[in-house]
């Protein structure tokens, strides 16, 4: 089996339909691991720091959007260059599945944040609230309640249709998921598509974080799928005010929207969508602050 | 926030219709972090294996199952017993996210195992076909190509009902995955639900693995989303030979698949199916083997 740096495979697949078959081509989303590796300068050993699951493409956004959205780096400047694996004992098909992210000198990163599967200890706990409290400790701030993040029904109803129409030129195998960052007009800003939402999220902020655009003030997140924990976790750290799931939100997501005062909406489609927390962002910029419009009791 | 033991909760939202909102009830899938402790005999501190974020319930059979297709334990006979946490150094509110897995005296566990997110070393390297030898590595064997697991075309347009029928017993939430193991009729043998399609399929295999009844030779998994290389691992693990997905698969749990002999199968939705490897499974007990039925060119 070769590397695959595609982010699609054609491969033969028997097509049943009421039970008879034919030979048929099919597209499928390339799934392969990425490892992500801190190289912090002077250091001749690199920090390795996760594998993922990935679609290949993007890999530096996918990089730099984990080490931002983790918590582990916070502004742009600490990245001196990020590179593939050019380590000559490492083969070469495994190199475009390796990024090194070479920190700046004096650039250090806290190692209880490398150990993300373990924010638990004997004095923070597992449960929803340690959860919280996790965000809090990566620096992320309880976003402002200003007029400016007003968005408008009818800008939510219109997301999913561009989300759905801009994944459609890359979506050729039912297996990517989506994310996309709009403005509160409803305009495209980008869009990153993945095997995984988590990752789809992560390159989609990478790219803004590694422009220096961060904190993304006046935006709108919507994620193909279902708004977990980790999605809202990652929208906070960026500063994003409202994001927008095509399915379901958990539990555990609504929390956090609301610990962080985000604005969470649920279920998008089309003109319907439910709104979980942060109401008062839903209306006209115009009409009463604090309160979402059009109610009807 | 306390902490929530149950796999919903009740959350009012503003529901928005066409311009206009309510205020309406609505139920979400809880979604709470769950610590997963190795403790071995006569070893007072824990081993923490993962945290893992997944709705409450049947949390002693996802612990089972994540050791298990994990690689960590290969014998329910290795467990002496399966507890909540009960140090009263803990929380109450936490003591229900943190579960003990107790080893019987003598069994150890390999540390390399524990280092999941990292079997990658210099040796092994980062592509998906270290992915694949890491499969082997945990003591996977290729299936039996044997007749008994031959499966009807008929018998896989059944599932989807099936597993939509009972899912729709548990999930009001719309957040929900499922994994269903069926027998080779299509009968259900069981089914799980979680915030997570990865838990889902833990929980499942764990209450079959818990109760020794591994390899689950002549049955079908069935998930209610894509199939992902780590889905096709797991069953590879508990020596299921047939995947069936209701969405697509990706590159890497093809090449999993064919690797190990398994049956793979996407966007299963009713009598439309693909078979992506292991075709010869599908088809008739009594016609050609090795040949799938039916062709039409």
């Amino acid at each position: 089996m070769e590397a695959v740096r595609t982010s699609t495979v054609r491969r033969r697949v028997q097509r049943w339909q009421q039970g008879r078959c034919r030979w048929a081509d099919d597209v499928l989303v390339t799934e392969e691991p990425l490892e992500i590796r801190l190289r912090p300068a002077g250091q001749a050993d690199p920090v390795r720091v996760a594998v993922t699951m990935r679609t290949p493409g993007h890999d530096f956004e996918l990089a730099g959007g984990f080490l931002f959205t983790e918590g582990l780096l916070d502004d742009p400047h600490q990245i001196q260059a990020i590179t593939y694996c050019t380590d000559p004992d490492v083969d070469g098909d495994q190199q475009y599945n390796i990024v090194n992210v070479w920190l700046r000198p004096g650039v250090t990163v806290e190692p209880r944040a490398l150990q993300r599967n373990f924010y638990t200890t004997s004095s923070c706990g597992v449960c929803g609230k340690a959860s919280l409290e996790a965000i809090h400790s990566r620096g992320a701030c309880v976003l402002p309640q200003s007029q400016e993040a007003m968005v408008r029904p009818e800008v939510l109803a219109t997301l999913g249709e561009t989300l759905r129409r801009q994944q459609a030129l890359f979506d050729r195998t039912g297996g990517l998921h989506a994310a996309a960052l709009f403005d509160l007009d409803g305009r495209l800003l980008a869009l990153r598509e993945d095997v995984g939402r988590h990752n789809a999220t992560d390159k989609l902020i990478g790219h803004f974080f590694l422009q220096g655009r961060t904190p993304l003030a006046g935006t709108i997140l919507m994620v193909s799928g279902r708004a977990s924990f980790e999605i809202v976790q990652k929208a906070v750290v960026a500063g994003i005010p409202v994001v927008v799931a095509v399915s379901a939100p958990s539990s555990l997501a609504c929390d956090a929207a609301r610990e962080f005062g985000l604005t969470l909406i649920g279920f998008a489609r089309g003109d319907r969508f439910n709104v979980y927390t942060g109401a008062a962002r839903v209306g006209q910029p115009a009409s009463t602050p604090g309160e979402a419009g059009g109610r009807t009791g």
